[in-house]
């Protein structure tokens, strides 16, 4: 059946409506839920308002960047603009500070529902663990539907309204600098308030964790939905919104050749039938009698994955697609599974790894650290082997198809790793929330019974996170190497412009590439390094805040019924804290980029961005993967193994848990999404590059 | 002035026969020196005993590993016998065995004079700090003229035997896998014995370092002669012979295309000049009168360079050689001091990370951690920029003597960087005689002033330690670029015997460059987790065995004069330990390379080479300085800054010099081997990739 490329564009239209539908009528059911505590509601109201307070700030601050880079962009991208046409440079800026835009508003309704579910789950959590679910997961899965419905509807009103696959990399860079920046700056205010929370109140004081007292509380709680829920969907809006890019710039070029629009409809097609299948498993995911949390997020992937197989195999067979290409996307999917059951080897209480570093730790911390960073080392292996393997197998695959073909098997893979990512996304939001209502809880007084349900939820988010963080790294990977390709067609499709040498591919035995190759490789390090040193300064700042208020306010430590610690002065360090840690990261990577394309020129560019995707990989994994182990293993010694809770082998791995806390929720994850700026900034600045270098 | 070859292959025995004759003054002149205090003979002798119990164990066990590797190599290469010609294959088998021999002989003569000159510089020390500073030096320094006398002596020879420069790659492929078990096997005992006499003995039961009851002390003692001595000088002699082998392999190249043998002869009189500037260096080396032992070992390099500078220079004018190659050397030479600077930056208690790091420790372990982890990746910026930048700029200079000579200045530049090991290993050596001296002060009680000067004296091995290591990764990382460049010669040399395409490159885009380059990254973190984890296991052991006898013989922890402790089973348990973890992980690496190579061909394996040198920079960069940073925090508050030594801040510096300890004398300075082990594996088996793979 021959269709036109236009009919798959309404399709997805229809598509991401009907995930606007789904997400409000979530919405709709989660805020209809009852809640009657006062105390709940009140501290609820705290929460939500600072992370109203962090998220108006933020943009804020990013309001300002991003309408600097939106002129910057206008007067030198695609080409600049005295070279160029007026109309492209403009389709790019407009492209690119709608990119922001979808994905701030994505953001901005994920914290307003998990602010909303947090309350709901804490109350239900006295009627039973289904109730408490249900609402936790409905939660998150608002989240899930608002980001990918936007960047389905996004990526589809950018290419219907431009005709321009470039104005889709304007846009995939405008979602990923917001991605760069509301993952790291809410990693650095969630560690910050967590760490300054615990240290004062666990450790000084031995008040528990959530306790109304402390100062931090609120703040810490602030942070979980600015990190992880904000942080992670903008992160996964990039994700998504890359790879489709990257396969539709690839699909555009391959379609030119070949005459019709077969390889562009094939990947919108992909995307609305992975959306179509995520909005199934969302609405029809139950917990079953079994009363298992974790089975039930588990098996709504299975769910989707399946309906999703089912589905593009027949959009294949009836509209004509190459079988090829649905084998290379199917590969993308499998290995996203298989990457994240890795990830859960590593980190899961009932595995080896867990077991070794809780025995190390009975010889002290050293112990916690070295077995946990060694483990965490290792964990990086299977799932480089699984990215390069799918890669490598998309590629043989689509290789008969003829040339171009097989780099966008690859974006295909990527594609197809990504396609349940609505699903991913409402596992993932649901962690932070039942997290948040196990706080809310504890500060509520619920009883021993909901603290013991909502602990039993939470735990089952800590599991399902690292699976969905292993999949998010191996996603972020296909996606970059598809980008490297779309890099290329970039340079080449000016260098033929410009009348220069056509590129055929980075040798590293070119210096200029190894050049790039040895610099990049050294960036994500650094990135985390700065990242982690910002947590540590703010966390500084908060300490001493914390210390004041116990000193000045009256009765607070003691708990006297209005001794109420100002709440607000902690939020307020972790949010200026967080944006003024974050900037030095963010441009050291973008300035790095631009340093490293004048004096290399292209050439050092393409290695630039491999040395940077493959040290990141190693990078982002390991901490990952370190944070999660480090955490479970002070979980399973608090389960009464090893000496149990308040042991010295607890305490060794209450270090190990600090020290995990950044690495897994600030500089882990962050690492993604500047893998994916520095591929965005290389290809929009390619042309730059081709004009002026010094050794290129 | 035009000369043969043959008369630098001549000049280079005599410059190598003139070290060994430095050698043997420098035993003479140390064993010379008095000693007359029993106790500290006796101690000694146990240390020189459990060194040589290490020694020979590990020759035994590489003994065998070696001649089955020689026997694979006799059958397979540089081609299976089958197929190419019999005398081929038995040089290649020669010379690797040839190469494991001179290695082993270099080790063993450090260890004999280390083991007596750490008495020598005990007992001076009661005499003052000029004399036990010569002791200490002069002992490092017969090390140093061996290790660099046998290696131009092993090429040179190899070379005028064999006249073939692939038996070289032999020669180097079997100091290279000496080098992996030494630095390895002594990296897992010195820090076995080092941590487990700490756990037990500092923290357990409180009594001081180097206590004579602790039945790991001598142990320990024997750990810094093999892990440091012995390790360290087969790690130089490694990188020395590679960059020497690379070099020639391309020289060889060109001779063939231009005629004559100008290149060839470059090598061997820059090689010679540097050697003869160490010796010069070594033997006029003298302590001032400011007493500064720092700035005597500094000035002593400097003085080497410039000697180096000047000579190469005018050999350079009087033969007629390039004078942009010699440019491309000094900027070796140049990199690699400037490298080591900036880890010295990173790691010296004047500056700004060690204080950092030190304030961070205020508020626990957990900080000590974060923070030196932070500034540890940091670290990695400058070198890799160093590395990149000299590869570039030493390939670009190059470029207009046309075809191959890029390359072959980059391999000029690694034999400029490493022309002055000499010196290098000097100093590196003087380090773990001194702290040995130190330790046998202690335990012969000879005083406050001996111990004060001791303690200045390793203070100084120390500081020179970090700039020496930051050098030989510099060196390790331009080598295995210039390694990369003999790879493709080889398979070049191949591909034309077989009719087969030629390479030009390798081009990341191709997906099994990157497949290599994934996995290829992933080696040195799983490397380096298998040996810390090794150290883990071991010292686990040896804590069960120092329990033990502090219950079962009776009187020991009290200090009864007859209640001696074996001292023998703990050093048992190191080196079995030792050689049985160090096994899976260099076995790893290898199979490793193999498979990779199977699977994806010469392309993928050109990447896994690529992706492992990159990845093993950052990490060995990383974990070296990460681990002195951390050992210089702990001095730096037991100087007595941040609440000084017993503070709660110094238990937390404690607990990061522990983690430190197997990042920078087991894992960070075995990375370099691994990476040159890879490389020259996949040199020598390129050949059979070419024959079949999977997806090549």
């Amino acid at each position: 059946m021959k269709i036109e490329v236009s009919w798959f564009f309404y399709a997805s239209i229809i598509v991401s409506l009907l995930a606007f539908g789904a997400a409000f009528w979530l919405y709709k059911w989660v805020a209809s839920q009852p809640s009657s505590n006062k105390r709940i509601e009140e501290v609820g109201k705290l929460i939500r308002n600072g992370a109203n307070t962090f998220l108006t700030k933020e943009f804020k601050t990013l309001g300002r960047f991003c309408a600097v880079a939106a002129i910057i962009i206008f007067i030198l991208l695609p080409v600049p603009i005295w070279v160029g046409n007026f109309r492209d440079n403009i389709s790019m800026a407009v492209s690119y500070l709608f990119g922001t835009c979808f994905s701030a508003i994505a953001g901005k309704v994920g914290i307003s529902i998990a602010t909303i579910a947090n309350i709901k789950a804490a109350e239900a959590s006295t009627k039973g663990i289904k109730p408490s679910f249900m609402s936790g997961f409905r939660g998150g899965a608002v989240m899930g539907m608002a980001v990918v419905g936007s960047s389905l509807l996004g990526v589809t009103l950018v290419l219907m309204l431009t005709d321009n696959t470039t104005a889709l990399l304007g846009f995939s860079f405008g979602a990923s600098s917001m991605a760069l920046f509301a993952k790291a700056g809410g990693g650095i205010f969630t560690k910050t308030a967590d760490i300054s929370a615990d240290l004062v109140g666990k450790v000084e004081l031995g008040i528990p964790e959530d306790d109304p007292r402390n100062p931090a509380v609120i703040a810490d709680n602030v942070g979980d939905n600015v990190g992880d829920v904000a942080g992670m969907g903008a992160d996964l809006f990039d994700s998504n919104v890359a790879s489709m890019s990257a396969a539709l710039v690839m699909a555009s070029a391959l379609d030119k050749i070949t005459g019709g629009s077969l390889n562009m409809s094939m990947v919108f097609c992909y995307a609305a039938i992975g959306l179509f299948a995520s909005i199934i498993g969302v609405l029809t995911a139950r917990m079953n009698d079994k009363e298992n949390p974790t089975r039930a997020l588990n098996s709504n992937t299975y769910v989707t994955t399946i309906i999703y197989g089912v589905l593009t195999a027949l959009a294949t067979y009836l509209f004509d697609f190459e079988w090829r290409i649905w084998l290379a996307s199917a590969i993308g999917l499998c290995v996203g599974v298989l990457i994240g059951i890795a990830s859960d080897y590593f980190t899961n209480d009932t595995k080896k790894p867990v077991h070794a570093v809780a025995k190390a730790s009975e010889s002290g911390p050293a112990f916690t650290i070295l077995s946990g960073i060694s483990y965490g080392l290792m964990s990086t292996l299977p799932s480089m082997i699984g990215i390069g393997l799918s890669a490598l197998a998309a590629y043989k695959i689509c290789e008969p198809l003829g040339e171009g073909y097989p780099m966008f098997g690859i974006a295909m893979a990527a594609v197809g790793m990504l396609s349940i990512v609505g699903m991913i996304i409402s596992n993932d939001a649901y962690g932070p929330i039942v997290d948040n209502a196990r706080g809310l809880v504890e500060m509520g007084d619920l009883g021993d019974k909901a603290l013991e349900i909502t602990d039993s939820l939470d735990s089952a988010g800590n599991t399902v996170k690292a699976i969905t963080k292993g999949f998010s790294i191996g996603a972020a990977g296909l996606t970059v190497i598809a980008l490297l390709g779309a890099f290329i067609s970039e340079v080449n499709a000016s260098a033929l412009e410009m009348g220069k040498e056509v590129l055929t591919g980075f040798d590293v035995l070119n210096p200029a590439v190894f050049f790039g190759l040895l610099v990049g490789a050294a960036i994500p390090p650094v990135f985390s390094a700065m990242l982690m040193l910002g947590v540590d300064r703010n966390a500084q700042r908060m300490v001493e805040e914390i210390h004041r208020q116990f000193r000045e306010i009256k009765g607070l430590k003691e708990g006297h019924k209005d001794a109420v610690p100002e709440y607000d002065n902690c939020i307020r360090i972790a949010t200026d804290g967080a944006l003024k840690e974050l900037i030095p990261a963010g441009l050291m990577t973008i300035l790095a980029t631009i340093i490293v394309g004048f004096i290399g020129g292209v050439q050092a560019i393409g290695g630039f961005i491999t040395g940077n995707i493959v040290s990141g990989l190693i990078f982002a994994l390991f901490m990952s993967n370190a944070g999660g182990l480090w955490d479970n293993s002070k979980k399973y010694i608090e389960a009464g193994h090893n000496g149990g809770k308040n042991s010295e082998t607890h305490k060794a791995t209450i270090v190990g848990d600090t020290v995990g806390d950044p690495f897994k929720d600030t500089a882990g994850p962050s690492i993604n999404t500047q893998i994916t700026v520095v591929s965005l900034v290389a290809s929009l600045t390619a042309t730059l590059f081709l004009t002026f270098s010094l050794f290129g």
